[in-house]
């Protein structure tokens, strides 16, 4: 007998091959396709787009969604079966709502979007960049239109990146941490930490061979992963048997290939861990992008960058460096590592720094949308928050209001779920650290098994199924919270800066 | 104004969209995929190929091809336009023809079909594969029972290969070609010529370089092409700007690679070729097999294996060869790569003796698709037209009858392509020397733009506007016909043996 439910999650079964379809095209069009290429492949990924939302928004989804509702009523909440149907239920309102000219529409201004950033952020010109920038926010407050039920404009675009996030939610945290860390930053930026055994230079064969060793100890096989070098680092995964990502690797920097391989490797791993069962639904992938920006900024900073794994780390670094490395100790490695060092680019923030970062957008993109800021004051706005967070003054607008491309693609509301992802991170570290009282010693010997297996139990196999409140109300009993990042940040710093911070 | 060729220009289009995407998971699942991606990629291949049949034979379609066809009326009948509303029609009526549950089976059997392939032959025991043989047989003929006009079963399967072709009419051909070179391969079959320059040692980054050097040669570009290692070589493309081939490297039999890359970069340039406003048409790769086979074959062994092209190699290969080719001249090396000798394996067959393995499989494939052969007696009847038409004995059905993967596939109809593809390129040949006098000279100084370029004019850039019979109409005004190739051959084997051969 053919329930609603299967025949639902046949329709469901169709939709998540053509997006596996788009996110392959897409993977070959950043790793391997030849450049001219793109002009059909542009067409080819648009035409994938519009049949899986065509398909996606039918009326028939609607009809199967109702009658399986009534089907799962008896079962639990949390079961897969009623997730999947409030999960796609919620999906399916939202996309019902924005015309399709609308999203054609984004999908255009996204792309020229881009161009013109490229073109604009090579001339250091944000006058040439502002009226693409103008037209995005534009589409994205008719975008916002669509919707009625909310308390805050940006709470709709909070939402399609971090299901359930509100801007006083967001707000209220980032104040909290930004209180914590704008001093913090002001009493460390001073203090001489030497830098140089990152710059020593590691043979790019050399560092590729430690990535490789220390991806396989995360978890990579070759079965069920590709590892590939592209200028922008990125992870994707079509379903938890094929999982993709790419690093950076720079011979005079070791931290840009291997600690960018490690938290692409961290959202592989989250991709990889999602339940079987949940394979080819609307729920094979994790949905907020917090959690899985949690993943990735764990294995990156808290492990990568920790003192134990430093402890595994350093002698093959020395044996990388062929004598270079020679005579600087473990200690001055992990210090280097972890200087609080403000910067002009986010992407290469230290972890101290980074989330200062992102509240700064947060905060601007708030003020955009609510128009309380033009875009000509824009660069001015950008510049002095610098100044104020971080003590640095941006010396140009390619690399300061301009240097990321989230804003030339319409995405907006994306940026918090980088340093929420931080937060959660030192959320679960905690109770990782309780759980697993053997994991320093583990890490020192390179032995990450244990730390890979508990997040896939509590994390990574539930899939789409939680958001991430509901997520960290199973596993830590509270919602998400500033204090562990906090504590972690402070319990380093004082390691680093022989110092004790509180 | 939308017309109606517009329109149905635009439903092409998403049509060969969804193929491109097709046609790039199976290039990345052939060279790039991790092997445990196999199975959610299977899934998302069949979503898309039954959205893009199930899309084509809409009866939409239908709708906007009468109504194209009638403003299409006063269009010269070779006109793209012109020739886009037949061509579709004409794919529109077949696919319409067979019902989607037995393009289901017949898919499903392909994919069991080739598994059990794989385990038979590893085991040598062709009753393992039988079953499934005879199941694609049977599923063959319920597919030729979906039409009616044919005067044979098995023109409803080549045509499918090889728009137009008739049985009859190939059967005329291959007993013409047949009568040529089974006692042609008889008298030369015993000739000693040593094959030793083939296996020398060469170093596979050498070979590699060579082979890239060649393909750059021929029109290999880094912006518009690809160029990998795979176990079985091949070729595809989405698009005139993204060409993909591949080869295997073997470190003692260069020819495997060099050739090979050869080969594929013939059948690349053909899709590369076709004039940029067949792009995203039902026209915009080539239809005709043989068609295509007669540019991959040229490249491979009228330019590669020819006396003029081996003056160009042959300094290369005593460099790369690192001193082992010294004192190996060029003749001797012509000798070797032309040499007659009867072999087991098609796809490693010499020019002279390849085309017998294509007719030994055609007459196989009508005999059992009319009963007049079982399939218990197959691979006894396999041995018996080995023996008489090359001379050797099959010592195993694993390199005999199960040697290759097509039938596995339920692809039958299409081995003739290749032996008419050899036919073809004969008569191409034969045209393009008269056309360019100078051509030898460019070949041996490795100049080779100006047969590409008289390949495009002539050939590629039709597409697939026109059959096999239609093109050669145009180019060298007569059907297709042995003789060139015999002469071809004759002439070079000439030289080979020192003999005048005629």
């Amino acid at each position: 007998m053919a329930t609603a439910m299967s025949e639902l999650k046949q329709r469901l079964a169709e939709i998540a091959d053509l997006s596996h379809a788009g996110a392959v095209l897409h993977w070959d069009q950043n790793v391997t396709m030849p450049a001219k290429g793109s002009s059909q492949r542009g067409d080819a990924l648009a035409t994938l787009a519009r049949i899986e939302h065509d398909r996606f928004i039918a009326a028939d989804t609607g009809r199967l969604l109702e009658a399986a509702a009534s089907e799962v009523e008896a079962m639990p909440e949390d079961s897969d079966e009623a997730r999947l149907v409030s999960k796609t239920q919620r999906d399916y309102d939202k996309a019902r709502r924005v015309p399709s000219a609308l999203a054609a529409e984004l999908a255009k201004a996204a792309s020229s979007g881009y161009e013109a950033w490229v073109a604009a952020r090579s001339a250091d010109d944000f006058s040439m960049f502002a009226p693409y920038l103008q037209n995005n926010l534009d589409l994205t407050r008719e975008y916002v239109d669509c919707f009625d039920e909310y308390d805050a404009p940006y709470d709709v675009l909070l939402d399609d990146y971090e299901p359930g996030g509100t801007s006083v939610h967001v707000r209220a945290l980032f104040d909290e941490l930004k209180a914590e860390l704008v001093p913090l930053i002001a009493q460390l930026r001073e203090r001489q930490v030497d830098p140089s055994p990152l710059h020593v230079a590691y043979p790019l064969a050399g560092q590729r061979q430690l990535a490789d060793e220390v991806l396989r100890r995360m978890g990579f096989t070759d079965e069920a992963w590709r590892f590939d070098d592209t200028v922008h680092p990125f992870a994707t995964s079509f379903g938890r048997d094929d999982v993709r990502i790419t690093t950076r690797f720079q011979d005079d920097y070791f931290p840009m290939g291997l600690y960018g391989a490690m938290h692409e490797c961290g959202h592989g791993l989250y991709e990889q861990g999602v339940a079987e069962a949940l394979q080819r639904t609307p729920l094979s992938h994790p949905r907020s992008l917090a959690l899985h920006e949690s993943q990735s900024r764990m294995w990156e900073n808290f492990v990568g960058r920790g003192r134990e794994f430093n402890e595994f780390l350093h002698p093959r670094l020395v044996e990388l460096s062929g004598g270079a490395l020679e005579g600087v100790g473990a200690g001055a490695l992990f210090k280097a590592l972890n200087a609080v060092k403000p910067s002009l680019i986010r992407f290469e923030a230290d972890e101290t720094t980074y989330s200062m970062h992102i509240v700064l957008r947060f905060e601007l993109e708030q003020e955009l949308l609510e128009d309380k800021l033009t875009l000509a004051d824009l660069p001015e706005a950008w510049n002095s928050r610098m100044r104020d967070y971080l003590g640095i003054e941006v010396p140009s607008d390619a690399d300061g209001v301009m240097q990321d491309v989230h804003w030339s693609a319409g995405l907006i509301g994306y940026f918090p779920t980088y340093a929420l992802g931080n937060l959660i991170a030192g959320q679960l570290w905690e109770k990782i650290q309780r759980d697993l009282p053997d994991l320093p010693a583990q890490i020192a010997a390179g032995d990450l098994r244990g730390l890979r297996e508990w997040l896939r139990e509590n994390v990574h196999r539930h899939g789409g199924k939680f958001s991430s409140r509901e997520l960290l109300e199973r596993v830590v009993n509270e919602p998400i919270a500033v204090g562990p990042f906090v504590r972690h940040l402070k319990a380093k710093l004082s390691d680093v800066y022989e110092l004790s911070l509180s």
